[in-house]
């Protein structure tokens, strides 16, 4: 580290889990409840999900950072100015928190589901980790949510897990899912179609199941086959079961 | 259901998480402080990880319920006797536990990591769920853990996960962690010089790190290539970070 650069002070990485406020940790609930500064990610315009999970929780003098990306869906993820303008917008963002946790001590980032397992607060990560401290608070992913959602446990005995993205390529999907006795599939949108088409190939699509909104008030499971459209909501996994080994 | 069954109460299965106490979630800390009566699977003669990790949070009036197996590693899992055994095990175990949540109103089994990614909660629950009330409350699996101990996200982008247990065979595994992007290896112990095998064979061994005992005060994370022994303790989880796409 150069005398230039900030390095005092910790930021948290802090786990929120699926949604419901109290599935989050014990841990991370203490450390949201003391926080002096919090950030949190958000489309521009919205209140975004982490802030909601932790409404009810925070000191009323809190200070709170959040941080609008610069671009959603409306430019795709080929166009080489996609990558800039998010490069952007977390080398500055990591900046701010490490300037702010520098001067504060403290700066709380919270992060749906498990901080480490897919997520936004990554991209801080790694260009915070070698010129500041920041821990990580894991906590209880979006698939678990569902898993327990579905009333079915997801693996058993020796089941070997395919967790995939429906925003793959179909013949990479397709070979991960054709070895997979138990599959997730998570980020679906607009890709249904094609995961249909790939579970239905591979004998997989009448024991398939939808569980939109896992954890919360909305939360809901569907027999793939019982749902017409071929888009879903944001938050919605597709799970294919197990059916290992057991006594 | 017959009228000789029993069905009042409500048995919960409750994710304790990966080994700390203050990983589980607000939910589970809150049911089992409250617990009148709680279960948990042991090796006989073991205080047993799940008890320990709930150690100082319960009622002084608690009523334990340990679990203990009948078999843990004494009889191959390939001996029909095995599957016998841990059979009339569960059996019996979820007849007594619907009994006493039919009497007592609550009762509450302990269950570490999540209870429906792999583990023993869940050969109670197929014993129960059509006779009985049962609530499954998730938790940060040991995976989670593993990754968050590693100081690297599992996965990035449209990265393949790959879960798989180093009890498989060979060829399967093999299949398994070729398509993957990302791998999570369980259930080693002994099959370590396997699992080190295929993960050389497949370029990956240079990246896989070792983490034992995640989230306890013995966690440990070593290269893979630094770890001499072909052996490896029961809270062992290797793996590979995903190298996907990131702005």
């Amino acid at each position: 580290m150069t005398e230039t650069q900030q390095h005092n002070g910790i930021i948290y990485g802090v786990g929120l889990g699926p949604g419901a406020a109290d599935l989050m940790s014990v841990r991370s609930d203490r450390l949201i409840r003391g926080a002096a500064h919090i950030a949190y990610f958000r489309k521009k315009g919205n209140p975004g999900q982490a802030r909601q999970i932790v409404e009810g929780l925070l000191r009323a003098d809190v200070v709170e950072w959040p941080m609008d990306y610069p671009v959603t869906t409306e430019i795709p993820l080929s166009d080489p100015r996609y990558n800039q303008l998010l490069a952007a917008f977390y080398q500055d963002w990591a900046d701010r928190l490490s300037e702010l946790a520098s001067q504060q001590g403290e700066v709380i980032v919270l992060c749906e589901g498990d901080p480490f397992f897919y997520g936004s607060f990554m991209h801080l990560y790694e260009r915070l980790r070698d010129r500041h401290k920041v821990d990580v608070v894991p906590g209880i992913t979006g698939m678990s949510a569902a898993w327990t959602a579905s009333g079915q446990p997801i693996s058993w005995g020796d089941d070997k897990i395919a967790i995939v993205m429906g925003t793959s390529d179909e013949d990479e999907l397709t070979a991960s899912i054709e070895q997979a006795d138990a599959i997730v599939v998570m980020k679906i949108g607009r890709h249904l179609g094609k995961i249909r088409r790939i579970l239905t190939q591979a004998g997989h699509a009448e024991r398939a199941v939808i569980v939109c909104y896992a954890a919360s008030e909305k939360e809901e499971v569907i027999p793939l086959s019982d749902y017409p459209s071929d888009r879903l909501p944001y938050f919605s996994i597709i799970l294919v079961h197990g059916r290992g080994r057991r006594p």
